[in-house]
């Protein structure tokens, strides 16, 4: 065989460390067996990427597509029905994609390091889903406060899934945790449609 | 020397546990280190406590009996006050006490076996405080469906303040934290305190 260019190693081994992470979750990525498992030489992962953060960035951002891919087919609707639909696909995709969703939120850079821009860029992109029926709920709202607004709603939906798939507020059958979510965003939907007068 | 008793030992080793949790996280406590910290043989460990999930437990048990203790602290008033004023008391322990806080979420029983009645007694008692505002807010609302909405509640809020210590929405200085919170749960009290009719 001849020796593999860069670009086929580079997705060898993203490949190889998405299946790690499902196995066993970010934690168990180690780049001995991720090098073993795909074939290379231990030094040959720093040529095609610059260390094991950069790689665990590459499939959290491979996560990313898939859940933006996710979100994208929700109908499009009135926000009152598309925000609700839109937290129920995160809960499904969430579900069906437990470790690899969870190392989204596990992944830290070494020595507290800040993700880099591309990696930011990359998750804005993903509440822009939720800032566009933030747009038709509340006409009025300038774009940074909507941004802000997205990002506190995509956490508490994030809350009650991640809390709800652990069953880590008591038992969570699935039916049981769609409908929490389900009231949550309803409620949100509600709530910020008529804003109460700040005092 | 006399030799300690038993309740001495697992005193001592609940506060040495407790220690390296807010040293270094739940995934540091290790049984061989902290019987050498205590001064113990590491078999004692086990006269104590019968593992180290139910020592991780008693942690958790001392840290839900401080943040209950946060919570007891938030003045009393309608609920459109006290429901924001709670959720920014979490957000300020959970800051205050970072490791400690994430090791209530973090950890798993050994095998996937279930936690005992027991702690889920001691949950359901932190729950309690956003029962009892929701009751005011909904008189009307059983009081399973309060009990269940409570914990959505509480899982929304832990989202945002989960996310936002961590800064995995963007960044997050601790204002915008507090602004994002009280936004969201002024909506959440709002939508609640009006819920649409169900189509």
């Amino acid at each position: 065989m001849g020796r593999p260019r860069r670009a086929d190693l580079r997705q060898a081994l993203l490949l190889a460390a998405e299946r790690r992470i499902d196995e066993a979750g970010l934690a168990a990525l180690k780049a001995r067996e991720l090098t073993r498992e795909v074939g290379c030489a231990l030094g040959a992962l720093y040529t095609a990427y610059p260390d094991l953060d950069a790689l665990a960035l590459a499939v959290n951002a491979r996560t990313l597509d898939a859940l933006e891919a996710a979100l994208d087919a929700v109908p499009d609707g009135p926000p009152a029905d598309r925000l609700p639909a839109l937290a129920l696909a995160y809960l499904d995709y969430a579900a069906a994609h437990r470790r690899r969703w969870a190392a989204l939120f596990e992944h830290r850079m070494a020595d507290g390091r800040a993700a880099p821009d591309w990696y930011h860029d990359r998750l804005a992109r993903l509440f822009c889903h939720v800032e566009a029926p933030l747009a038709a709920l509340r006409p009025g709202m300038g774009s940074a406060a909507r941004a802000r607004l997205a990002r506190s709603l995509f956490s508490a939906v994030h809350g009650v899934v991640a809390l709800g798939l652990d069953e880590k507020v008591g038992p969570m059958p699935a039916t049981t945790l769609r409908g929490h979510l389900r009231v949550l965003v309803d409620a949100l939907v509600t709530g910020l449609a008529r804003p109460r007068p700040r005092r």
